[in-house]
């Protein structure tokens, strides 16, 4: 079966690193680049653009609230012209970049506190959705799966990509557990791969409960802020080659 | 003879006004839209994008050093990669804004501090000019007459705009008198008009000390951030209409 | 009686301007000065100090959630940690201002959105007023008649100065009435000082609907972000004296 | 001999780690906190002081210009007001924050661009001096021993400290030599402790050269921005007190 894995890079600023982006292009094949709002910077969104492009790792804009010191994590209620507006304006900066290095960006993940917001409110979800189109209809929208973004997605037309987290354990309702509660958030590199090649083979998410909620999905979110989520996302990726699956970028698993 | 009149719009942000962008709008061809690194905010962008598309005014990206408290107008020393990567930013900010609402972004200018090491610095205006043309090189680089950047701007192979400043004095030498200098700053609409008019008439920059510096020129660049300004912007306008000249726009000086 | 007129002053910001401070200096007995995280910046705030000392006006603190965009009117959502540091932050950075031009910040008065949380919300009153405490006992906290917050500031052990608006309706339980209601805001300067004259002649807060719900009071907060603003502090300064009241600081009102 | 050792400290931002402070500060004798400008927020501030309050250590601010993305190391070009306006912002702020934990701010160290401008121009170091005086004239101005804010800081009445580096070469003229040249910074904690003992010996700076410029000096500069650099920290600590020195904070140094 043919299954991409997307990560946030490009989330340094200035001064300050986070992650190890350079190790995650080798692994990944797409990649959801900050766009300075929650992390990045110009100079880092350049970097990064040329390491997708050198990787072969297709791209995406990860759109934030403007909130660099909370790092896009907490709530903030905009009026929807203005988070519009937001979105649109990232969007713009990364295709900027992208076009000055001849490549394009193909999908749009929302960052954090956005993404968080835009998963459980129908209007929230639909403003971005209608957002990302008004910029290129062609873009995909990379949304977890059975959430109202993705929902939001289709019914603007948009090609929908549906995610699944390999590190996290999901409630019976399809929502993530809160990371308050113990095992929701996968402890090792082999709980990740079994979680991702059980949901692969029974073709839905399977909550920590072991209900079945039926979903295509397409891509899997591994992180990359540390050492450790490296060596777990190479173990995915190594195991999902082992069972078969073939690794694709997004425009691969949509186009 | 064909002229633009072109002025920086969309320099608001927040709660903050500066400018009178509609009633600017009436009266220009062609609208320098501020980025967000020195005014406007993505709000403030789209609205100023709105208002271009139902003037009919071609609208151009108006990239500044990321200074919001100093507006733009202090000297930074940035490394010739991180220049490049905020005006790319920038004109891409725009350009998704643009995209949106179905315009295009036809020329860039860029603001204060920024615009001013460009003209006297080879290598700052390299640097802009191939930024650029990297991201599109359809776009046309409005810059002033006899400057760096419009040197630099032709030996990057854009389109160049010359520009020229309605209320402001110049040297013999073609550069602005420095503004401490008295006489520099033209107090009067009349005396704005007459002194475009007879550099319209002569075909060139003439220095307050009455020399002629032959030019191209395409563009003239007026003022809106206050009442008189805009009076002075329209009373130009009038003049130069009345005196049977053209007013186009960007797009339509260089297309 | 005595009564003492307070305003948000030097909420400028680099090239922005806001307000006219000066001439309401000559009007108001106590100053609340951004602090540069919705407006001011250091320069402003060293000039607004200046202004203030020049025309024996006494300054306040007037923190706000980091948020120069929306000028500090949005919710945010901060632990109680960070809020904490946030308001000691912008009292000490005017005190050190005040400080080096030979004054003394004698209170503190929240700003915009975090105003209105923490005259609703107990824990975040709480957390401001024992913020203020630690930074200073000796800080006056200037809160709404009957809010949350001038009951925290109380319970910490401040000196709270009661506040009431010129320019707004009450509803029967005491809050504002909100502004899209018709009423909820006072047109003329006639109106405000007549609402003003009442509540110091009954003792309280008169809701619009004639509801009494006595408090003392101490404080009448005035705005000077338009000339017509300027002109409506004036009057009611004018008919304050004409009444016979005595305008004072608050130090003066709780030393 | 008594000796201080000092380095910078609360460099974090949000999300960005930088350093590691509670191994730092069991070494050190004086933090300089950054205040915001370059590095640091409120909450990390507040960290910082507790940290420094638990471990016995001094505190002084370290005033940066506004550059977040440049962490403070891009000359930037303010008139005197306004340079002068954002030291005694800084330093407030710290003073609100370290009062609010029931300790005192005692010195000031200028950060990166701003420090090495002051070292270089006088008056750039005279506005420094001036405006820490204006804060609080008890304050003891750190500075690189024989540099032009030493100067200035003395010229204005202030105690001065005057500072080497561990593990930074010197020129003949008492400058640091540029990290472009090879030998400019030295490459091990043996290397970083002879060079501060021969100093101390000597009774002055030695430059690589072998020239002795004596200069009285009380405080030896660190760094702790990674694991090496911790540990170097340590080993000079360790080889000073080895030495027979006596390690101080700056107020005992200086009081």
């Amino acid at each position: 079966m043919d299954i991409n894995l997307n990560a946030d890079l490009g989330e340094s600023f200035g001064a300050y690193r986070m992650g190890d982006d350079a190790a995650m292009m080798a692994i990944i094949g797409s990649a959801n680049v900050a766009c300075g709002f929650h992390g990045g910077d110009p100079t880092v969104m350049a970097e990064t653009v040329r390491l997708a492009r050198e990787a072969g790792v297709s791209i995406g804009a990860h759109p934030s609230f403007p909130d660099l010191q909370g790092f896009g994590r907490r709530a903030m209620h905009l009026d929807s012209d203005e988070l519009a507006a937001i979105v649109v304006y990232q969007i713009g900066a990364l295709m900027g970049m992208a076009q000055s290095q001849g490549i394009r960006v193909s999908h749009v993940k929302p960052h954090g506190a956005m993404n968080n917001m835009a998963c459980e409110n129908a209007a929230i979800a639909t403003t971005i959705a209608n957002a990302v189109r008004a910029v290129d209809p062609g873009l995909i929208l990379l949304a977890p799966a059975l959430s109202q973004l993705a929902q939001a997605g289709r019914a603007a037309g948009l090609k929908v990509a549906d995610e699944v987290f390999a590190d996290r354990a999901y409630s019976d309702d399809g929502n993530l557990m809160p990371r308050s509660r113990p095992g929701a958030v996968l402890a090792t590199s082999e709980a990740c791969l079994a979680h991702v090649l059980r949901m692969l083979d029974r073709g839905g998410i399977v909550s920590a409960g072991g209900r079945l909620l039926p979903t295509t999905f397409h891509s899997v979110c591994v992180h990359g802020d540390n050492a450790h989520a490296v060596a777990t996302a190479a173990k995915l990726r190594d195991g999902l080659l082992a069972a078969g699956h073939r690794l694709r970028s997004l425009p691969e698993m949509l186009g």
